[in-house]
């Protein structure tokens, strides 16, 4: 599993007093660009080659501004050409939960304009971050 | 079905030259407001009185700098203290769908602390926006 | 004088309950490429030829979630290689002034990596818009 | 002299390739706020005392996704209800200087709903950071 931090900012809180809900999608995509830059060599990580084709977040509980939060991200599947990831936010000093979040990623060709076939050295660094019974245990 | 459009900034995009991932939730919270402004009468249409519990966004094709962008927004489901709003994304001009995306809103009763029911004047108003048929038939 | 109009979206709020001092840097960007669209002619309409080196905003009183805003854009000095914008927000109901804003803008060529002359059709464009005058009076 | 570190986000670029105007906000409304965390003691640090009265931003160099960038803070003018940040934002690999920023804080009593002074403690604490000699050599 990879993990990741961030510390609230002022301007990602709205008028509710919260953390607002397009703040948290910012977390995500952050801890996908720190995944691929720690978990993936160099020639892996062009960052481009992944399209996201979709995104989910369940908001579980309030965040707030100045808090650290960790984001804990997994693969909880790798297809032909696509894989999943599985996000917990968590509030640093509590450890409770304020987000689960998920998101699929297509590998792209961008010469040929089309999806590519996860394999090689990109399926097995996947594999390695692979936890589909956490997945099962929810 | 309701309607509102956005013109889509150039903040909005990034590195890869479209719109960033993070920005169809900002188009989409925003639509959500437009709709309980325009939809709900002054005395239900508190705003902060919906949580947003869950939201999913779908990419299916790429948006630009520039595009404009119409949002339809109806309702897929409403429950007893949660209703759902179902919206599709597309370019004003040549009506491709870039986004599908759904959220759950739960209504809460911030006095006491705890979801409240939907019912009465607000049920019917959300009711006549309840689409079944457009979710059934994707 | 060119104005544009923006409506105030719930995430461009903060905890402080008002309107985020990173969000009328959107608000006079968007209002600055607005500009370019319906003043310029396509074929100097790029959009990337102009660089932002520098810009400020004074906060003059506050603005709220769902207020519309006028910004208010005219050119208050053409230089060799660059051009100064100023700005006024205004809530729309009231007239009340929200922040005074200016940014200064360099054309740039991009194939030599160097600012560029500011002459003929887009002199003239922008001198049309430039009002010293209002920018005297303040 | 305070200094507090970002790694610039995917989102917080844009379509030109490099990190949004509005971004270096964010960036410095955030360094601020870890000043205020990190040198204030908790009966000072309400953060929502002072408001952000004016603030402008010099644009020196490009900054690039998944740079870490130090936001250098400092105090250049302490008034009697009113002070100055200066900012200076550095690639931190190269210390390239990638911006110049200036705010205007003013501390304001919400009770009475006007500006206060600033005195005592929060006056001495300030004065710490007061660097008008670093001001003056630009």
């Amino acid at each position: 599993m990879h993990e990741s931090t961030v510390r609230v900012r002022f301007c990602e809180t709205d008028m509710a007093g919260h953390v607002n809900n397009t703040s948290y999608f910012i977390y995500l995509e952050e801890a996908r660009g720190k995944f691929f830059q720690e978990v993936f060599p160099p020639h892996l990580n062009t960052g481009s080659r992944f399209i996201l084709a979709s995104t989910t977040c369940d908001f579980v509980s309030q965040a707030y501004y100045g808090q650290s939060l960790i984001i804990r991200s997994w693969i909880s599947k790798v297809g032909t050409s696509s894989f999943n990831f599985s996000h917990s936010i968590l509030v640093e000093d509590t450890k409770e939960e304020v987000a689960k979040a998920s998101a699929v990623l297509v590998q792209f060709d961008y010469e040929k304009q089309q999806s590519a076939a996860i394999d090689g050295e990109l399926r097995e660094l996947l594999e390695v971050y692979l936890d589909v019974e956490k997945v099962r245990r929810g």
